[in-house]
């Protein structure tokens, strides 16, 4: 097992998943943070290698050839993925990882890394994700109506993940998100301690 | 399933488990602290019906006869025992409950009620132990010695708890057990939530 922990965050888009992993690595400067790849065009106020990393789509399958993503998936038209080598290289040295990926991308994450820690969370109304998703102003039509449906299944089909956070307040969300860290971290497992016979001295 | 969460926290005699509770029980006046039978002699400031209910070898032997405890010990010649009743009343009414017992207790309820969450209070170092159990004064040196080769012993086999909890420093451990507490609520089979298909609209 790597020394590191890997956390998924995930849930439908516009549930507001980005602001509240936003917040907590804000809260833990030294959570490690994956960024994606994406062929998708750059929306206004995104930077290359912050939001995401905007390769074209020759890189990008080039890199699904040689295996080197974690999870992709091709979204309404737009490739997304996860690079594995920055992830694995921050758990190897004992860094914990926060991903956060859409609910395609965190089951296959659950199948190739199933030590992880996946989260799901909930928008506090489904009213209110369909108000966050038009807001944004960058979706046609269809594909907000694409993302609603999507958005029914994905919350009847959220039990497999080991956590639900609802996101009716920020701060309480982003608590419970903290409260997962810290209490995913005492598991017999995952607890680095060692006792010293001669001192007796348990370590964290 | 109950609605309330049984949390069982337990760890060697001297490990800093009855102070890291009752500090948690002032930040959530809601957990319902299941009190021990006990016929063992009350120490100095110890009530009756608030830190035991101290009762009689004859009248525990009653209780044990009609399967009314959650789990029962002879330790050291004296009886202590987790009534059944008021901890199984207050699951059902919805109530979360603490339940500070020792490791052979611990146990016992991980056998008769398996969807417990288990916690394992460690020590800072064995050396400390020993001198929080001399330090209080009440126990002769044979038993002393016996609970210090028990406690390596109760260290070594953690492994099958739920979590470990390092008590080298009570407000980090109160906090970490704070954390397990929200973290386990927001466990899928745990979360209360209804989808109502009218208003779309997600409830805690």
């Amino acid at each position: 097992m790597h020394k590191g922990m890997l956390v998924v965050v995930s849930g439908p888009s516009g549930a507001g998943k980005g602001t509240i992993c936003q917040e907590i690595r804000k809260r833990n400067p030294n959570l490690f943070y994956s960024i994606s790849a994406t062929t998708r065009e750059k929306r206004v106020g995104e930077i290359d290698g912050v939001h995401y990393y905007f390769i074209d789509r020759q890189q990008f399958e080039k890199m699904i050839a040689n295996d080197e993503f974690l999870e992709w998936a091709d979204v309404y038209g737009n490739y997304y993925g996860t690079p594995k080598k920055p992830v694995f290289e921050a758990l190897a040295r004992g860094q914990d990882v926060i991903l956060e990926i859409d609910i395609k991308g965190a089951r296959q994450v659950k199948k190739t890394y199933p030590e992880g820690v996946f989260v799901f969370i909930l928008p506090p109304s489904i009213s209110i994700l369909e108000e966050r998703l038009r807001k944004r102003g960058t979706e046609r039509e269809e594909i907000i109506v694409k993302r609603m449906q999507m958005a029914w299944e994905e919350i009847a089909n959220c039990d497999w993940y080991d956590y639900l956070i609802l996101n009716d307040d920020l701060e309480t969300a982003v608590n419970d998100l903290e409260a997962v860290l810290t209490a995913e971290k005492l598991k017999p497992k995952r607890v680095n301690y060692r006792v010293l016979l001669e001192g007796g001295v348990l370590i964290r």
